[in-house]
């Protein structure tokens, strides 16, 4: 009966909800340009003046750059806790000229929203807000007590959210955790996701002589920078697809029986994939197929070169300096701090003599695998049914989402990653775009998330 | 007898000599600059009139950018006919701020005059012209023959010279060609430069997907264009420090004993050569020194990278797109077209599946090497010695002077490369300086050479 008039509320203000979307993706919050500080800020004060309206307890937690919001509605005493976790930073819209439409200025076509932040995690987001809004408004409470943590350093791994965590342990402390930063299986096939790659990015500055040299008057005389970047990223893969770093694959925990049979069973069409991205073959490690490469097998990719002329036509310069930014996706049980210390052996054994380098640990996260026959699993998967007519699906992720390892390290919890996205969604390329029939669909899962966590906690305690 | 009055005229006029030079230099003949289009035509104005004063036959050959300046006495019937070539434009003087005086206010310092275009190629040049002028001033006519062909488009690589030589092949037609357009081996030691590297430059672009992805979501399942660059770029040479193109040495002409002998007579240390990079330690082809190296040995340098992220901090793009501009330095008897070929077939095998690419030819010269048994050399040799008190060594170059190509091509001509500079004279850099005393050694071994060559010829013939 209370879900009834929940969902009667969604329906009357969905066009609200989308304008106000609309409104927080036009503050281009780009948390790793600092000419966008004052922009980053503002869209968590736009979110502070909003759950503060709806009705929630909500502060801004100031930290040395972009601060953390937090909002609780505590009043459902003997209920569990659910903790929603977001982001409302974004990440660089550049290259600016693939953009159909101006990355900022949220365009409609399709039915579908485009925008830098619309699905990555804007939009995603603010389905919980907006449920909890539902709740609130048509209902004046919620079947379970809410915590919401939302941060603007997650594009740029800042060490805030992490150091906030560790030290509010006790205030943070919930049953149940739920993030919406994922994308369904398909369109029409929303998922849960139980798995997810950790990270190990790297940014790697290769150093010849004090200045620009003429190629001419002292090439093939010393090392030449750009030369050693190449050889020395090249040798981190092999043509197999395997990873040539020492020790890589040793704490890698293999693929389950079940899962791979599970995996087999998905609607996923390698020729349907391989002709979206308009490639010619899939490429990466042998012996396993596309969806356990992309979710289940550590990877290696260089994101990003810089050095030397890159102007129109030619100019025959050996530069002093250049560098890449490179990372590793990790699989359970791959530790990131042990990986930095194996990236630091091989880098060294393989850079050409003749050249310094400077290797910088950008940031880490391992990968993260939960057990799916849990009470909050089995809540999850009736919300999703209820919000998009179809039940959902358990897949893995090649995506890292630091902060559910954070969660499970400090206050002992699974995390309920309920993805409303899809996987061409474009999350930090250009034309990104978000369903706005998921949207809602996310908005409706949410609020009977809710409803059936606090089931459970009936059926179970 | 008529050497000595040249040379008498010469000591008598040296004060002239350099206050002209000033007057010369202080014109900002800049020719990348359209604003200083008037400034680069006066330059050849002046030297039109001086050219006409000294008793030439000058004139302006319009084109449609700066004038090329051709001038002629041949009134030496019989004898060899010497085409002098040289540019009265100059590199823009940018960055100004670390110039120490005005770099068009020309300023002598420790016996060096301080500006742009001191040295190239306004002081080197005009050493020629002055010679010119002494033998006629002193003695009323030359041993030989003389062209001058002085250009206003060197610094931009303008087309126009090239199309006037191709053009006036007959008008041109001479026995001998002579450039001061390069240096010394080290101060105090004249050298005359018998082999130039030729070029051939690329660039290379590497495709993926149809556009930007996320590294989580599609890393390990399609090629990464950057790692795949990387791979291409690493494959081209090998820790031996050989290119690993196959045939790319089948058409190197092998240093000869004598070369390698004259080489390691010259008092070249690596280890201050090394001190003044700033290097480790000194890198290059396994088998040669480093003087051998830079002067006679092919090399392969990546001249610049680009695609995906190079901003601050961290982001996971799998770019679409991305590129590297890179170059071969040639040898006798390696040929650019040919060379093309082998690339294009290296890169075609080496190439990573799952990714597409474009190599773009940029532009190709061949080597020059010329042989020092001819008695042009022996000439040169002579002169250079009694201009500068010691005899000169015989040098390569690893850079490339299209001139000389383009000489040997069209009149069938090889050119004597006398250079009158020092490799620390800071040509296109700040600073830019010609030392005077070797502007006058340099005006007399030109007086010099006209007669030294009349000598061979009578010799010889």
């Amino acid at each position: 009966m209370h879900l009834e008039r929940v969902d009667g509320y969604l329906a009357e203000h969905a066009h609200e909800f989308e304008e106000q979307l609309k409104d927080l993706i036009r503050i281009p919050s780009i948390s790793a340009q600092p000419d966008h500080d004052a922009d980053t800020r503002r869209a968590a004060e736009f979110l502070l003046k909003d759950l503060k309206d709806i009705g929630l307890k909500a502060e801004l937690i100031e930290t040395n750059r972009h601060p953390l919001l937090y909002a609780e509605w505590l009043d459902a005493p003997g209920k569990p806790t659910l903790l929603i976790y977001g982001h409302y930073d974004v990440q660089p819209p550049e290259p600016l000229e693939p953009w159909n439409t101006p990355p900022f200025e949220p365009t409609v076509k399709d039915g579908n929203l485009y925008a830098r932040g619309a699905t990555d995690d804007k939009g995603q987001m603010f389905t919980h807000v907006k449920a909890v809004q539902a709740w609130l408004k048509a209902v004046g409470s919620l079947p379970v007590n809410v915590k919401l943590l939302i941060e603007g350093e997650e594009e740029i791994g800042g060490a805030n959210l992490e150091n906030y965590v560790a030290t509010h342990a006790k205030w943070l402390e919930c049953d149940y955790a739920v993030i919406s930063d994922t994308s369904q299986f398909a369109p029409g096939q929303p998922a849960i996701t139980y798995g997810l790659k950790g990270l190990a990015y790297f940014e790697l500055i290769v150093k010849g002589a004090n200045r620009d040299l003429h190629s001419g008057t002292y090439g093939g005389a010393v090392a030449n920078p750009l030369n050693a970047l190449s050889t020395i990223l090249a040798s981190l893969k092999g043509p197999d697809g395997r990873i040539q770093i020492e020790g890589f694959y040793d704490a890698v925990k293999p693929l389950e029986d079940w899962e791979r049979a599970e995996f087999r069973k998905l609607p996923f069409s390698e020729a349907d994939f391989q002709a979206d991205l308009g490639v010619s073959q899939l490429v990466g490690e042998e012996g396993y197929t596309t969806l356990e490469r992309k979710w289940a097998r550590p990877t290696c990719d260089v994101h990003g070169l810089y050095g030397g002329y890159s102007g129109p036509g030619p100019k025959t310069v050996l530069p002093c300096r250049c560098g890449a930014k490179f990372s590793f996706r990790l699989v359970p049980d791959q530790d990131p701090k042990t990986l930095e210390k194996l990236v630091r052996d091989h880098v060294a054994k393989v850079c050409p003599p003749g050249v310094t380098y400077e290797l910088i640990a950008h940031h880490g996260a391992p990968a993260v695998l939960v057990d799916v026959k849990t009470p909050g699993f089995r809540a999850a998967v009736r919300a999703v049914e209820a919000g998009f007519g179809v039940k959902p699906v358990f897949i893995r992720e090649g995506g890292s989402i630091p902060v559910v390892g954070l969660l499970k390290e400090h206050l002992k919890v699974d995390t309920l990653l309920l993805g409303w996205g899809q996987n061409d969604d474009n999350l930090h390329g250009p034309n990104e775009k978000f369903s706005l029939a998921d949207f809602h669909r996310g908005i409706k899962s949410s609020a009977h998330l809710f409803e059936e966590l606090a089931k459970e906690a009936t059926t179970t305690s």
